[in-house]
């Protein structure tokens, strides 16, 4: 022992001198990024801390060679705007688009300043990666959104794209703190669970092919009996409110409904949360509202919303149904107007039967309302919406019975938020807190047999059963909201189709990547 | 048309009436969060503004009844500590632990401030939720761990519960503010993959039970043949790297793997991050290292750092290996000092060979690290390790080849951090990023047959072809790491077993809820 001791030591000194030694350089990678190389966004929006010698890394987007000189135009998804690089024409001649470079060169003002104000004049070129031009993909202009979606992990290079990139991350970073500071606790609520009766539609199958001989922990199933993937994190989010007060998730959520829809994934991010010691409707609708406008507002001043704005006819984006940047400013200010219309489902049929518009759909009490309805009670008050207080027979199971409304028929405690030309965007309701009424709203949905709750089985009570627990022992009022992410970005940057959204879309029959 | 439009313009003022109408209180759930009840943490930090008419809303953890008053000790999740409130033996009759209740009174300063400063005389009881006390699962104290994983839905409800909770919470909030200041753009990577084949160990199945005819754009399969839970979010955190820069994404993993340890789980967070323009492994690791205490720096002050240090005893945590204070107190430090000790995987074997120490597997050159290694290595530096530099032939197939390294055997620029007592936390590599050398290491992995790139069909390079499509365009040096969030949860709160960790764990033969 006492001879290894020093030699124990010695790894030691070698590993701490290490640290700076000759494996590993000193330099911090977030502090060369500040120095060594900046990004374009900040190079074009604050300059080089000196002119001379400054190093850029992106993808060449365009080559113009004239005689004497070359203008390349470089981009890194920091912004949509491309930085002006000149180089001689035996300096450019390697360079194709989506050729990756280092440029190292002299930062100057650039004699055509409206444009862009400064550009670099490149003494140094750096391939760091080739590009086949005659076969890059992403070269052609005007490509079909169709003909983009078949290659997920390249449409992301247009610039646009990377926008929207940002926007989503811009948006979860506004997200976490506002709700962070507001007392959210956010969780990670399960995606494998063992219920497919939410009332959310048809549901993913999770298998594990067996391998080997069946055990006694080991039937072949891999959790001993049938799982899906989640439909909601609803349900699991409300035992937690119960532990740790208001809570909320962004998670993976998944539909196997074979909807071929613009609005439609079979995977998609979804906002849940859930208030506890919460009684009114309207508490809950007022975190919707406050959280939608508080990702909404930076759009106005920061990169992305200026982006947003200004990329109304960019390569890749040639949807018919685009939307100009007025039509998006006007979203903004709606979305940012004081408090947002709140109208009661009764309501909504009237407005929708007064009404001389054409529905293919006839409104009825009693009956959902269709998209064409949602976006002509949201068009026609020109704002998000809230409609609430829809008959119970048309919702699930867990939404708390109306007390307090004067409806034709037995209503819920809950809202849609309705938005312009877009439809629903976040459901939400008061939860059935109450023991004996949430076993009956199950029996009257079909999801127990009848008589009273000492009468049922754990077997009866089947896969909720843990739900249903959550009523026996401290039990409050309580509420909560599920908000589309992706429809919100799609709303928020004016692309109407989720399957530009969502980086990596998944609909039947359809999982590229 | 004329007559209609009347009618509509009085449904835009219903609407805009309604905003402060009968339906809806005026008030903001989140102005009455701040005014009307306070969590129980703020209260107890801060005091009301008025002593008077102080309400708190929270679930019953004890009653002690004395002749002339009762004490009722509450809790809301919001922190550890009770608020301990003064009620008359009749308003204590219908409470028993775990019942919801609203108490109104006079905060008033405590006759024995060593407890508490100030304590809650009550003069009005709500009861939000009655609690059957004979039957309440989480009454009994010293319940075994085991015996709280039945029951995921109402463990969480243990004070300590709700401490990891908002650690949880906490880190999220921190990292993702972090990572947005340094330029980290945050990303949502697909969850259902079309690649088994990331040398990542079994994986679950996804499948959709076929209803109706089998049809054109739909055979059964749902997306036309077998899809996958992702076991990693690399390859497509790559593809965005290439795109938008240095990004990040938190998202849930799956392996399908039956151990049945205190470190791994079926489904699991993990905090995967690409780097692009990147040369030098030792660039990652400082993000790692600067990430990592940026999580750790707030629990030497915050409230949640402070429940960790005192909750070593607490009801429901009877693990054997139970952690002292001391020990997560020195965690935190050593997590804290400057740089951590980087060696190769070289000096790691050297190290181990010449330990007199008794290990199960024998330490050799060529093999892989097991956890006594592991733990031993990190044990004896006494801090967070790096150990770089792995052999190739143990390592998937899209690390980059070494090739300033001086082992005696060809090894990769890769990195696995390892930690006290606990094991691998961390794992990151820098990527090959040349086709060629891609396409080989697939080979000698056995991933592709062999012959140049041009004679490979799109048949043969299969599911992971978009991948190989990276390396064509623009391919730039870039580096990257997964870090198992859950894991890193257990370590900084001193709960060695990921089951505490993860709020509804799902392993083999095991997924409740």
């Amino acid at each position: 022992m006492a001879m290894v001791r020093p030699r124990i030591t010695e790894y030691i000194k070698i590993a701490s001198k290490r640290c700076n030694g000759r494996h590993f350089s000193s330099s911090s990678a977030l502090r060369s990024n500040a120095s060594a190389t900046l990004p374009i966004a900040r190079l074009l929006d604050h300059g080089p801390k000196n002119s001379s010698n400054v190093a850029v890394n992106g993808y060449v987007r365009s080559v113009r060679n004239q005689k004497r000189r070359s203008f390349v135009a470089i981009g890194d998804g920091s912004t949509l705007e491309s930085l002006q690089a000149l180089l001689s024409p035996e300096q450019a001649q390697s360079l194709s688009t989506g050729t990756a470079v280092r440029l190292t060169g002299e930062w100057k003002e650039s004699p055509n300043p409206q444009a862009q104000s400064h550009e670099l004049h490149v003494s140094k070129v750096d391939v760091l990666g080739v590009s086949d031009a005659a076969k890059y993909p992403m070269q052609k202009k005007y490509q079909s959104l169709e003909y983009l979606r078949t290659m997920p992990h390249l449409r992301t290079r247009i610039p646009f794209n990377t926008t929207l990139l940002r926007l989503r991350s811009d948006c979860i970073s506004e997200i976490t703190s506002f709700l962070s500071q507001e007392g959210f606790t956010q969780t990670h609520t399960p995606i494998i669970t063992s219920s497919d009766c939410e009332g959310a539609g048809e549901v993913f199958h999770v298998a594990s092919p067996h391998k080997g001989p069946v055990s006694e922990t080991d039937d072949g199933t891999f959790f001993r009996s049938t799982k899906y993937l989640t439909v909601s994190s609803q349900l699991h989010l409300e035992a937690l409110a119960q532990s740790v007060g208001n809570t909320w998730t962004l998670s993976p959520t998944f539909r196997a409904e074979k909807s071929d829809t613009k609005r439609h994934l079979s995977e998609f991010y979804m906002l849940e949360l859930e208030m506890s010691f919460v009684e009114e409707l309207s508490s809950v609708m007022d975190v919707v509202e406050k959280l939608v406008q508080r990702v909404t507002k930076p759009l106005l001043s920061s990169r992305v919303g200026k982006e947003i704005l200004s990329s109304r006819a960019l390569d890749g984006h040639d949807d018919p149904d685009a939307i100009t940047s007025e039509t998006i400013r006007h979203r903004w200010e709606r979305i940012l107007a004081d408090r947002w219309p709140r109208i009661t489902y009764t309501e909504a049929i009237n407005m929708l039967t007064e009404s001389t518009a054409d529905f293919e759909h006839k409104p009825e009490w009693g009956a959902g309302l269709s998209i064409e309805h949602e976006q002509y009670i949201a068009n026609t008050l020109d704002s998000p919406v809230f409609v609430t207080h829809y008959p119970s027979s048309i919702k699930p199971f867990y939404m708390l019975a109306s007390t307090k409304d004067s409806s034709p028929g037995e209503t819920v405690d809950c809202f849609d938020l309705l938005l312009p030309n877009a439809g629903e965007l976040v459901g939400g309701s008061m939860r059935e807190h109450r023991l004996e009424s949430l076993i009956s709203s199950m029996q009257s949905h079909g999801m127990l047999p009848s008589g009273p709750v000492e009468s049922l089985t754990d077997d009866q009570l089947g896969a909720l059963k843990w739900y249903i627990d959550l009523r026996r022992w401290g039990s409050v009022p309580h509420g909560g909201f599920g908000l589309g992410f992706d429809r919100l970005l799609g709303y928020l940057a004016g692309v109407p189709n989720i399957r530009e959204i969502n980086t990596f879309p998944r609909w039947v029959g359809r999982c590229e990547c």
